[in-house]
């Protein structure tokens, strides 16, 4: 199974509508399409910073995945919002800027159709977690 | 209206099951119940990071409106996972550790029955917002 | 006095040998020539992290400056190293990614002669500082 | 040779004065006396952000190194500023929230005399870094 399915497959970003559009070698590519669900005001669409969050968390680890064959679970990430998302279409972009033998350190920038929303900077693990880790055995083909 | 009318009004917060619990003076509780839909395994419950993200930060902001009397977009926000939350209720507590005139900054820790899951510090927004932004003349009652 | 000597003649700037190359509409390059004092190692020149983010936030926060006419103290600032400094001259270049009424976020990037060595975010308060600040009513010509 | 002899023989800290006090079992304290060399101020001490954060950084990692028995590299670090510093003695309180195969995670403190000045979150390598790190085979005795 390759990365794509097993990113929209998990049923969280199911529920939001991320999907992974492209991951290949530490780059990868992603969008959510948003809707009143996605909103933190009741009478308008202005998404809820989790909801970027979540894409910019979900993107960043399929580059960092990507990049090292197996699943990468994210050890911290620093989001700043740049403009509230009012509609359409949230795209996300990430690189990994540094791979290192434990860690991988992944910026993501989120932009709308017309301006960006935000910018993240995570660190993610690359070494397949600690045998004490629910995620630890977890494995992805390429 | 209230704030906890205000935050539990939120569609996406609905959605994921954020509940304010408390308030008030710069501190503020909150709890999300896990289920099936928040994890990022399709086999058991492993709560997607966006999860406790999206927990975290709206309990840290309820905490700094709690102790500016409007709302108070995100401004930036860094979390730390400790370990993965596999189901029953995760408990957020936030501080607001500093109230200035432009920004308040709050720490918040997020827990399940059983132990720490994960840890944020955020920047948030005291001032309403600029006149450009869609959270311009936003309100609440206390 | 304009922000360049502003910067420069700041004590622990001179101390760390911190020269602020540029500073114009929110865009900024400043540099640092390393040597023996700024190393964590008494036998050979690894930089201590501390070298290279006071790099880093001075010269995002001049970027800051630049692009609001007075002092903009530093809000937040998370920082990702890359990899080790170990010697010739650091240098770093500064981008405002947005300017609002009361913050600046900023990315900076610091380099030396071959490679990245870190990459930084920050948020900067734009508004001239509280009335309880020290740094309140301080100014920069420009 | 012991942990605070490693750390106190780091030239930069002892440029900048940092001493730490203790460090044992993944919990560490230091301190640094201000002059007016640390100050971003040619006429009074207001205490560079820099100053606080190698404080912040060294003892944090110093924290981390104690629980680890090795030297234990800043992977990334946020510091989120509450009041400038004045004068005096600032204090650093650090402890590891997380101690994992990979990374460790650590909360610390920076207070003077009076009242809170900084609060950080870093993230630590524990596995005594990468073959083509500067840093690598550099060991510590307890």
């Amino acid at each position: 199974m390759g990365l794509p399915d097993v990113l929209n497959r998990m049923p969280f970003n199911d529920e939001l509508g991320i999907k992974l559009v492209e991951a290949k070698g530490g780059h990868a590519v992603g969008e959510l399409e948003l809707s009143e669900k996605h909103s933190s005001n009741p009478n308008t669409i202005i998404a809820h910073g989790a909801v970027t969050y979540a894409l910019a968390d979900t993107i960043a680890g399929a580059a960092a995945a990507s990049a090292n064959f197996s699943l990468t679970p994210t050890i911290d990430m620093r989001i700043d919002f740049l403009a509230p998302a009012t509609g359409g279409t949230l795209q996300a972009e990430a690189e990994v800027i540094r791979n290192g033998n434990n860690v991988a350190m992944v910026n993501v920038d989120v932009t709308d159709d017309e301006r960006d929303i935000a910018t993240a900077q995570g660190t993610f693990k690359t070494s397949g977690g600690d045998e004490t880790s629910a995620w630890y055995r977890s494995e992805i083909d390429e």
